[in-house]
């Protein structure tokens, strides 16, 4: 089973470290971070408080596709109430398909930057947006805090005696492969001059939410992959057909 | 209803903060601090990042009792995975007798220092004690976060009815519509002469999973129904000009 925490642009070291502990605490190892400001520092490893073996082997990237690319399931985290078309879901019910995904692949739950949250960019690569409710308007959590109750959940789920889910039949398709589909998708676009009524060019932000949403297994990218492929084929065939 | 969260010679002011802070995002904000080492502090108010009212109205006491003396409900928290003949209760649990109790009186959960948790004489005042589940030996929950996982699940058992979720802002595809899309679909494979590889011709029931699964919004619906046609349009374009 492998869970990680990614935390993307973490601004203070301090967090790093207290989201290290909160890890430790409920049984997760695999620390990522995108483009820490300050990392490794003393306060983190101040904060970490025990937890310096989570430290010592978090891996450090330049982009946030890197720290998920062999991730089947990517949960982003939102502060948000509403997020455009998301399926928010709160922490116990998103526990639960954390559970089931990390029997058969990797799982990235993803943290934005104390600031800004998650940016469109690296929205647009997770599968489902976890919220943390909240009382009243006083929505604030601090960045350990919110890792601390999403791996306690994650905790109850996944610990022994918890109710297991049947583990789906075959591997998610992984965020790189996701990226490839979207890639190809496009090109066939363009190549059947489907023009983007969306209105400021959001075609592909709204078909990569669809998909992402459907959490695709690898037979369904060998379909949809298959299927581009017959459109680009077939339309290469006519043309060659119609200039011959 | 008053639920009153107790700290007991917390030793670090920036705990204090950070334990406001929780409360706060949780709708809790009666904090009572017994021989707080240092307090008010500003090193508090920081980590309180917001939710200096809280820091502002909380009471200090001399006194252990004097904090709970109004309540009729006390319920102490351990890291101790066993405590002596207490009737330990993990935090879920401990939230629901939280909640049916401060329907009829006050409650109070009780914090002991961050070195030495709460002593015999506070535990004897308490009538369930609370412990944190947490993944192998490492249970080493900072104060904070301790105070965040209980004040979280006791914010799911009284906030008002079921997980209120915002509504979508669009309306889902009706089933009629999902029926449409899927003849569509197989028209457009045939007349791309797809390939069933899937074995025993489940390609279409595949499909419908995907989609199904993504539970599809108008907007969506609207944008692949012109790929559709768009990927016709463009075939029948391409065989006219071969066939003329």
């Amino acid at each position: 089973m492998s869970i990680r925490v990614v935390l993307v642009d973490p601004n203070h070291p301090g967090n790093i470290g207290a989201v290290a502990r909160a890890m430790k605490n409920m049984g997760l190892s695999e620390l990522h971070l995108v483009r820490p400001k300050a990392f490794p520092h003393a306060e983190a490893t101040a904060r970490a408080s025990g937890a310096d073996d989570v430290l010592d082997a978090a891996r450090v990237h330049e982009e946030f596709d890197d720290a998920i690319a062999d991730c089947g399931f990517v949960v982003g985290t939102s502060a948000r109430k509403r997020y455009m078309s998301f399926d928010l879901v709160e922490p116990r019910e998103c526990a639960q398909l954390v559970a089931e995904a990390a029997q058969v692949g990797n799982v990235a739950i993803v943290f934005g930057s104390e600031k800004y949250g998650l940016l469109n960019v690296e929205l647009s690569r997770c599968h489902r947006l976890v919220t943390i409710p909240t009382a009243g308007d006083y929505a604030s959590l601090n960045l350990g805090m919110a890792v601390q109750v999403i791996a306690y959940e994650i905790m109850l789920a996944t610990r022994a005696g918890a109710p297991a889910m049947p583990p789906p039949e075959v591997p998610f398709a992984t965020a790189r492969e996701m990226e490839l589909l979207y890639e190809h998708f496009e090109r066939v676009l363009e190549e059947i001059d489907f023009r983007d009524r969306t209105g400021g060019g959001h075609l592909m932000a709204r078909i990569r939410r669809l998909f992402n949403r459907s959490r695709l297994d690898q037979n369904e990218m060998n379909i949809l992959r298959g299927i581009l492929t017959a459109v680009q084929s077939r339309r290469r065939t006519a043309g060659k057909t119609a200039s011959s």
